[in-house]
């Protein structure tokens, strides 16, 4: 069964919104010729998704963790998605449910040769989560000690949410955070380098895109940039990862990589949620980024996720 | 519901035996370049599998289908392959389940732009339908006007399961006539070649790792090949197909190609199912090739193979 969330619970939860979709994982030995036929190693299907992932990782990490988001009825795919948001007891009270709609499916192709990660994704009929689901869901902010985005292409209903947490925080008194992923390189997510979040998470690709070549430029410039208090952090694969708060010095750490990798898919999403966890234990904002990359790192030896919940990370 | 095949009813069914798996079709607009992040047009699973394409084929074009094979228990395939035999009327009654294992699956990216088809199979740990399931499984000859076998690599089960069907219709004197088609461009097939079947279907891909460069030439040295009394028939793409039965001359044809080629996934099925239903109406093999190449034609031109049923086609 889910945890679920009652307020006489007092262990507060982080809640990740954004999108829950259906992997289908296929691993070949080396990346198909187009227009042929060819056998593979494995096929099988799992919940993806940034924050469906984040929420995922977040509980295996030991926190208390809720997703929100809007999933499909497609039978078999929502119960795979119920199935294993129960199995690592993430609290999903909050997805919406929108019948009449697919969830919607990635085919990844996972090249064993290479390492490559070739994902094709079919997004269907599924609405957004607007603005007005969102504040129609009418959540219960006092359950929630982070609140974190998954930034969409619909850049404005995520920052009119963030600004609605944001409202919300200050007038009733709240102490939860809030945070938002910037992944995709499409320009109009520079919108939400405006949002008032918390922590701004920037990808390595969004960071080209802008013209950032290093780790150490992306945060000082998106810095600058973003609204005072607020800090980036931008993960950077291989080379580990830095972050700053406007108007403070970057952090930076090396990244940890595994004796062996064995599968890269979900290390951002890892690494996102691992800092979240540092930064709600009062973590310095370098110790955070050093156990992100961390985590991120050891995710990449694993074959399995789960493996993530045996292994030990200290957070000095 | 499926058609149940009862000794009451006097139409006699089409038995065509082999695989049935889940293809997962996912369409592309240009084929994805390697570790990637794209979008597809649409996703969507289907039954597939030549034996099992070959039954709906058959029941779409008018005639009694009964399919035979093993199917895994992995639950939504399962009830998705059922669904689809019944929805077509295929009668599944021989069709034996292996519980524990997962149903085989293909991933097939289909790209829009060069019309290509690009296939990654799954086999899994289902077994092969072994000649002692086969035999164990005691089928009612009776109720069969042919029977139809899928080479599969393990051509010795095969090989014994059609020896074990002749010697049924030797010894009780049934009328049912015996095919099998070699698909698979593998060495291992060649010994198909020795069947006591009636027909023997051949690949362009099997012709030409044997040595033939075009369809008269295979015909000609495959019917030399094969028993006294065998037929042998060629369908070669978009050069249409020829046939020749040991002792006498060849027969050809042209391709009928559609007006607009939109998806060419399965088009070896439907001639090869189309081919039986002209014989198996007394057809000379002249006619038989001609409909059979008029048909996967025209299923060419169709997105949705269901359409078939609503096209005319004549038999002369």
């Amino acid at each position: 069964m889910a945890k679920s969330l009652e307020s006489s619970d007092n262990v507060l939860s982080i809640l990740s919104i954004g999108l829950v979709v259906i992997d289908i994982m296929t691993e070949v030995e080396t990346y198909p010729v187009e227009d042929t036929k060819s056998r593979s190693n494995s096929i099988h299907e799992r919940v993806g998704g940034n924050a469906a992932s984040n929420s995922i990782v977040l509980s295996l990490l030991g926190e208390k963790a809720s997703f929100m988001g809007v999933v499909g009825t497609t039978k078999h795919h929502l119960e795979l998605i119920k199935d294993t948001f129960s199995k690592y007891g993430v609290d999903y009270s909050s997805m919406i449910e929108c019948a009449g709609h697919a969830v919607p499916q990635t085919v990844c192709i996972i090249c064993k040769e290479t390492g490559s990660r070739t994902c094709v994704h079919y997004r269907g009929s599924l609405p957004e989560l607007s603005f007005s689901i969102f504040t129609g869901a009418s959540l219960n902010f006092s359950l929630y000690k982070w609140i974190h985005f998954e930034g969409r292409y619909d850049y404005q209903d995520t920052h009119l949410s963030i600004q609605h947490c944001r409202d919300v925080k200050d007038s009733k008194g709240y102490d939860f955070k809030i945070s938002v992923e910037i992944e995709k390189a499409s320009a109009k997510l520079e919108r939400l380098l405006d949002s008032p979040a918390d922590y701004i998470f920037i990808s390595k690709d969004f960071s080209i895109m802008m013209g950032y070549a290093d780790m150490m430029q992306a945060v000082a410039g998106f810095s600058q940039r973003v609204k005072s208090g607020v800090t980036v952090v931008c993960p950077w694969g291989s080379s580990g990862a830095a972050a700053q708060t406007n108007g403070a010095e970057a952090v930076w750490t090396p990244a940890f990589p595994p004796k062996e990798t064995v599968n890269t898919l979900g290390a951002g999403d890892t690494f996102i949620a691992a800092c979240i966890k540092a930064l709600c234990h009062s973590s310095s904002l370098s110790t955070a980024v050093r156990y992100a990359c961390q985590v991120a790192g050891a995710k990449c030896g694993l074959r399995e996720i789960d493996q993530l919940s045996t292994l030990q990370f200290e957070l000095e």
